[in-house]
């Protein structure tokens, strides 16, 4: 085989056979295809795509490029979710000890973040203590005591899709619809767990900006989970509002919490109950209504908080934040922005909140930056609210960061208010 | 500036502006953008195009990166010729002395090919003693006693046009209109000639296989040219057959000699004829129809063959070949292939018959491999003739090669016949 031909191929629009991708994937994983070739044919898959069946291939040969989990030791049938993520997601902590507590295994890797905020193992390191490094058997011991658990991806699994998500990232070759799909798809498929639940966000604030690639990228990445024998199911979501009130790390984890103690209804409890529900019925424990049921009850009964305080206590963090939410790290400096008229809320830019959340220190632009967990926003408005001359419409949070001006300036500028 | 930001523009068909592309060429040549980044912007260019102004920055962003000559102690209007390249194209070593003979001077640089057969430089090679590698002021010199030169390109011009096109050749991202105008044009626009005369050729044995192609990057390097100041015509010729009869280095040698002995006419003579008379209109001689009359009475004078014993001489080489094309490096073996029945020649298809010359040693398949100077084929037919049985087709020459069986193959599939 030769690189230049496989190039050649995609470049004219000739799909690639199984082989063909196989041993491209292996051979740049282990550096006999240079990064400059590598490069070539990632933008020439941007431009022109790939098949579905290169793309099954593709992810199953970045799946082989290292282990796979061996899951035998969970006692229940396990599932995995994934958001494609977007400002303010903290799902996963709410849906992981929801399906938990009616009877599933959720063993869970995540990142860290690039971006606006931290990814969820950031946002759990804001728990004081809380290790989200684990060897193999304390995380798999955490699972069958308590239902859930998350740790941070593990370097043995998927080595081609660090390298090549690394390479697309320096190589303007990040958005495309198969190599998005491949690479959240090849982590799944190692993590190996039975049933896989995608959360692909839609909207300003999310990575796939219109519906239209919001579903290709669905159907593409059910097509892959199912070919490689899962059961598999990708919901499509909003995210063009911020999810949740809360944007930053101990915020988020604060908002979490507040859900899973049923102080909190709104968009985003709605939405992660029907996560759940779609998890249960995934995993074959009813239809969608009993499912959805099922959620409900496991939040309103203390169940899924339960699962919650227990985890974070397995994981060596202070367990007490289930109670007392003001335990978690607390900002140093705020600033609430008022409305200086009244106003009604036309819309919510989640992009550019998160955009004015790094500003106060909440996410990362380079790799290895330091986050401070107690940056964020709190929204006090939402779309469609009309809002009084002199209330509130935001508070900033930050520890680094004293100076509000340039972030107040942005977050006021993701509203689209008028004059009522 | 952003090399991320410039591939996505690119990547979503964003033009480019003249400061940013003039930024990308500098940092990739000076090493502070990475190779691949450089490949995955270049692919980029090959799936999206360049708009004209972009390709004229990009040309002009190369010519700058190194020096550009001082044609000024040249005391002749200059012309410079490019073609793009085929099977058997020795035009340059007939069109610089029939030029040169009327009057223009003729300082050119040329390349060793990669491919099927040497390119110029190599072919010059051949003749015993001839050096290629001259100071700026021997060439000069030589220019001004002769009216014709051709050394071998300078390292010191155009160092991004040469890194870039490496990099081109391992990435596959060669066959790009906008990247091959730029690769050619920045070294032309670098030597500086007052006119230039570019030959695109067309056809099975040439770089552009369809008349659209080479149409449209004829006219482009035409507005590159004369956006860049330059007097610039580009022809485009047929190369479905090879040009003349000969081809190898020695060989071909041999046939440009006996053009300008005026022993040979043909197609190859027609258009020697042809792309001397534009270059002398170029360079403001006349109108077409004088211009082609001085083309003929510089050859049929023995005019042309005087520049071109002169230029050889004062290169070092033996000049004696003028009169004695046998003095050329002769193959130590040779098989002729003969018609087996009567046959009609349909059709002759260069790019075959270039792979049977590289199986014979006349070419290269990597930079630094030998060539063999005899090696080659010699056409005893061409399409629309009628050979009788046993008649030669051809002849095969080699000294490296003894066993013929794996070119002989070759040679013979390159005819398309039939029987009469």
């Amino acid at each position: 085989m030769n690189i230049i031909d496989i190039i050649n191929k995609t470049k004219n629009l000739i799909p690639l056979t199984d082989g063909e991708i196989t041993w491209l994937v292996s051979s740049y994983t282990n550096g006999e295809i240079p990064d400059y070739q590598m490069s070539a044919w990632l933008m020439a898959v941007c431009l022109n795509g790939l098949t579905e069946e290169e793309t099954v291939s593709l992810t199953l040969a970045m799946r082989d490029s290292g282990g796979k989990l061996d899951l035998s030791s969970i006692n229940s049938i396990t599932a995995d979710k994934h958001s494609t993520g977007g400002v303010g997601d903290k799902t996963s902590l709410i849906v992981g000890p929801a399906a938990a507590a009616c009877g599933i295994a959720v063993p869970k890797m995540s990142g860290r973040g690039l971006g606006h905020t931290g990814g969820t193992i950031d946002k759990l390191e804001s728990i004081h203590g809380y290790r989200t490094e684990l060897s193999e058997k304390e995380f798999f011991n955490i699972v069958n005591e308590t239902g859930f658990s998350i740790i941070s991806q593990s370097g043995s699994l998927c080595p081609a899709d660090k390298k090549i998500y690394s390479l697309r990232n320096s190589s303007g070759t990040v958005d495309s619809i198969p190599l998005i799909c491949s690479s959240i798809m090849s982590k799944k498929l190692a993590l190996n767990a039975d049933c896989i639940l995608l959360d692909v966000k839609c909207g300003s604030g999310a990575f796939m900006k219109t519906s239209e690639d919001a579903d290709r990228l669905a159907r593409l990445m059910e097509k892959v989970g199912t070919a490689a024998g899962k059961k598999c199911r990708a919901l499509v979501t909003d995210m063009d509002s911020p999810l949740g009130n809360n944007i930053g790390n101990a915020l988020e984890v604060r908002e979490a919490v507040e859900i899973l103690q049923g102080k909190r209804k709104g968009r985003l409890y709605d939405i992660c109950i029907e996560l759940t529900a779609n998890m249960l019925q995934l995993c074959g424990k009813g239809n969608i209504g009993e499912c959805s049921e099922m959620a409900r009850n496991a939040i309103a009964s203390g169940k899924a908080l339960e699962v919650f305080r227990e985890t974070i206590r397995m994981h060596g963090g202070d367990e007490r934040i289930c109670d007392d939410v003001s335990l978690l790290p607390q900002a140093r400096f705020s600033h609430t922005i008022r409305a200086s008229r009244d106003v009604k809320i036309v819309s919510v830019d989640s992009q550019e909140l998160g955009m004015a959340s790094l500003l106060l220190g909440a996410g990362r632009i380079n790799k290895d930056d330091d986050i401070d967990m107690t940056a964020g926003i709190v929204m006090e408005c939402e779309k469609g609210d009309n809002i009084s001359i002199h209330a509130p419409l935001m508070t900033l949070y930050s520890t680094v960061c004293s100076d509000f001006s340039a972030a107040a300036m942005r977050a006021l500028q993701a509203l689209e208010l008028v004059s009522i």
